[in-house]
């Protein structure tokens, strides 16, 4: 019963065996090989669009590498208040950028609103050359609540952000889940929704570690090159990137990789809602479940082997009145997950004593 | 009519004088001079501590090099929203530290409360190496409102810091205003109230340009010697900077520059205060009037030569209800305001149409 | 005939094999699980140390995070002039080390002596703070130019490191190579001869991507963590890290590969030497060969199929006398070179016309 | 008897009567004010250029903020092996920069020759995005072998540069000096030799502290505003630095200024060159003068209350074949060093006992 996270999951089957073929013989190194060059067109060919596309190994790394392309040391970075880049990624984005300024708004709430969004870039308290001015908006499909915003609250998003003159990035770790989540077409809430660059995640669904950085709007990829090799993440064997984004995408793995996770999570939702002894938070949209439960229970599920994290309580709307004996929890599932996991953690929920 | 700010004056007449003696003949370079030496004793006497001293130019550079002496870049330096160091020194606290992150609290009050810090301290969302922690609490005082915090109130603030192993800042620009303001010890609002470095301005209250990074806690010093060279800030004719200083500490001189631009600010509240067309915002502490006026007495102000800065309207509390017709302005006073300036501008005031 | 580079070679068997293991099941992320806790201790028991062990994905990574752990921004790390810290990581050192000064010393030799190191640190013009002061040493074994440093010149080296207060790292992208070549225990060209932190490299000699940071001087590590997480080479999936280590060094496996490598470059260099075409300029220690070749013979060669690289004029010694119709290339042999590829090469390169 | 440098006087007294009169009132901060305005346009006057132009208060800013405006962090920055920007502004250049690195050319010499350039740049190692590439060369205007380029020498080292797409810099501490000593009009040997950028120094030569940034290459002064201010090296009472540079511009005072300078050194010149004690290493060309002296005369000239530095003796030709017992030293004169100062010294230095 493993709903810690999705980067705990292995490789699929397909994905790894395409590393066994990719790991025969010798190719070029550093990226000039033909894994890479194929892996490069598959992206192109998914989202329909002539992108530059450049291979990384860690989430971390693609995030920070984009928003360093995209702002100057002294510009402002504005994302949600719960942002991974702003919660989980220590100073990455400090680092790579310079020290561009990360600003999170919305706290309060479990996606960026357009409203919060035109209020900040409206309130005009320009000064220049003293205040630091925002360059870029970095949205998370699938938020960190597992949400997923709409095509139309993305491109709501974008264009407010492209009036104040900012580019868009967007940290998809767990795209696929929001693609699958939305059955859409990836171009919808990509670059047709206004996204500049995109940060597409496979580690967390399918992958061993691949990560894609895409440059829908490719002037942005200027320094890419650079950026890349002086932060150590220009890696010689390029191949076994190549290898795993090719096989991901290939015939819509990816996609089904993601739709299975998606339905175990929404096997979990309606198991945990129908059990009085669980509150579910936000309604599944993805991959992650996010419940309260009493801590009583908390202790007995674990205590039966299930494993997941405890969320921070500060992120929970407050009409919840949260009591002293409840915590938040967050539970992932992933392609790996089955249904007997589900069926088994349900159980344990529901025989538990809530103390 | 100057009120934009108390760096438009220059250097007070006891300064200026000290300037011209220093400059006669040879001494040594880079702070090896007899004027760095005094002013370094004046400082450490007029605050009854052993603090290690250092000059810089700028107040940008005395606050950004003493943040990068406490913090670590992957680290968190917490602050009140309107603070100048995140506001109005566009990114040099990211640039000194390495890219350590800046965090904003209580956008809405006009001082950083107890309440909020003791939340932001206890919310337990850490999770090493992933997210990034609070190392620094810095202070302001004066506060960019205007605001004086009592020193109960910074002892309170300084120790609820220290229990969660932060170090505390103050960025003391106005910080002779502030001692005035509350007519008390320099170290009841610096090193006894818990500070553990202050930077001290002389620059806006009577210097040319003239400020002090004073390590209370000594240790935090240990980097700031190459620190402030590779950043430009070791000046060669280190005596300009001494001899400003042992100037302006003498004799009360420096609280007798700032207790002037305070009773200049009192008589303008006051004056304000008794006119229908204007709302002061808080009540004067400092050398700093706060107003709500509408926009025609403003351009007429403008027209009789009335020098000020209008303020960011999302600053103002939300209780005052500002209309599309008001603006928001801030006046300052300095050691070289003088009544007649006050009572000129008053009197425009009261004759201005309202529009 | 690939003699391009020893990255151009996947992974060897058993470490592949030992990652496909490792992709079975769920396991605990970013290095909390048995692979990578096991990695460790192999390292350790392989280097008879309690050292303290980090895996990142390059070298460029393990170089430049050991050395950031090593020095302050404003301190001076020495290397050799040819050293790949300085030729080919882009500026690597300087990012992650906020901005600390690379010197490369005798470019005209093919490893660093002990007469220019001790010349340098004893050149005495320090006036601090003003001046940069050396921190580090680093060390390449194998050099750039397949040299191998004796574990007496180590020792050395070291020493007089030592006596100026430096600490020494050593890139060990061809660590196994030097090992295998000198048939010594791994501690005597490491922590016995005063290396205080090593980059062991894997991925040249077997594995996909794998590298390890060792701190035998186990106090310099203090910063290891944040630095590798805020650099985004923290990986989330970490068993691949450790499983790759745990094969590559179980029962010798990385020796064996090494000296098939080692063996397959000194077949190469006596075929050569007995070639009238080539001239060898170095004797190999390792598995790379460094000669100099009439262009039209490099030519056929590549018109046949041969992969490898031409090498900088300037790093040959002056008493080569190149002539202008003369290049120098480099040969590198890997575990995946064959008898067959040798041969085969040397067959064209008997055949070849020299134009 | 100060010879130790020319930052050890204060202003002239023509610069000091400018400041005296600029603190009059109040004035626009930040550089928004007239005497700034008019130190701008007495520069572009005097080059004869539509330059841009900015204020700092140091040297060691001006140098490193011109550099970050020419490279970016990943690329090479060359300038002379003795250079003050390599050896005397700690790590500034690569603070400023982001990491750029330095590379120092022509050590056994005292100035940058033609041939050493030509041979670096034409040495063909590249192989990107591996190796950092050179994009800026930065010469020393007095050198600090006190020596001068020539209009030719500059011309031909400019056009070099600009052959490879290099950009030139010039450190100008004491370009004043230079223009003295050779006679020649200010842009003869800034931009008309082909300097991109001029950092213009007036602090070692009759001011209290003040350097200007020339940008005859206008376009490379595009970030130069951001980078000033998160430096903090924008001074908000900008006057000082404007009433400075306007008084030591206006009617040849900074030429008078430095060619007294130069004549006291050539007057300090020619008496050691007819003492037997001591060896005058390089013929004056400006303000310095660089000896060899017995190390007991050493002693007994300071005794004597005489102020200079010794200088690393590696900096030395090697032809000079200095002995155990010998010393280098330099002596620096200013516009305040009197005629009386140079006979006193020189008539120690030859009652001195050679030991």
């Amino acid at each position: 019963m493993y709903f810690g996270s999705d980067n705990q999951s292995g490789a699929s089957d397909a994905v790894f065996a395409a590393l066994a073929q990719a790991n025969q013989g010798i190719s070029a190194a550093y990226g000039d090989d033909e894994w890479t060059q194929q892996a490069v067109r598959a992206i192109q060919t998914t989202f329909d669009s002539p992108a530059e596309v450049f291979f990384v190994s860690t989430g971390t790394a693609a995030n920070a590498l984009a928003l360093a392309c995209m702002s100057s040391p002294w510009q402002i970075i504005l994302c949600h208040a719960q942002a991974h880049i702003l919660n989980d990624e220590l100073t990455a984005p400090e680092f790579f950028t310079g020290g561009a300024r990360m600003i999170g708004l919305d706290a309060g709430r479990e996606k960026l609103s357009l409203e919060t969004l035109s209020q900040y870039l409206s309130q005009g308290s320009a000064h220049p050359p003293h205040n630091a001015e925002p360059a870029v908006l970095s949205l998370t499909q699938v938020t960190e609540s597992g949400q997923v915003y709409s095509i139309e609250e993305l491109a709501a998003l974008c264009a407010v952000a492209h009036q104040h003159g900012l580019t868009v990035h967007m940290d998809g770790a767990r795209f696929a889940n929001a693609v699958a989540g939305l059955n859409c077409h990836p171009a919808a809430i990509s670059w047709q929704a206004g996204v500049d660059v995109l940060s597409l995640g496979a580690t967390k669904n399918g992958a061993l570690s691949a990560e894609a950085i895409v440059f829908f709007n490719r002037p942005l990829a200027a320094n890419l090159v650079p950026l890349r090799k002086r932060s150590g993440h220009l890696v010689s064997k390029g191949r076994w990137l190549g290898a795993q984004f090719s096989a991901w995408l290939n015939d819509g793995h990816w996609l089904e990789l993601a739709a299975h996770a998606n339905r175990m999570a929404t096997l979990l939702e309606q198991g945990m809602a129908a059990c009085p002894a669980s509150q579910v938070i936000w309604p599944v949209a993805a991959n992650e479940v996010f419940a309260i439960l009493p801590s009583p229970v908390i202790e007995q599920l674990r205590a039966q082997g299930a494993v997941f994290y405890q969320w921070p309580r500060h992120f929970v709307p407050s009409h919840f009145n949260l009591s002293e004996h409840d915590e938040v929890v967050r539970l992932v599932t992933s392609f790996r997950t089955s249904e007997a996991d589900v069926t088994t953690f349900l159980g344990h929920l529901n025989a538990a004593e809530r103390g």
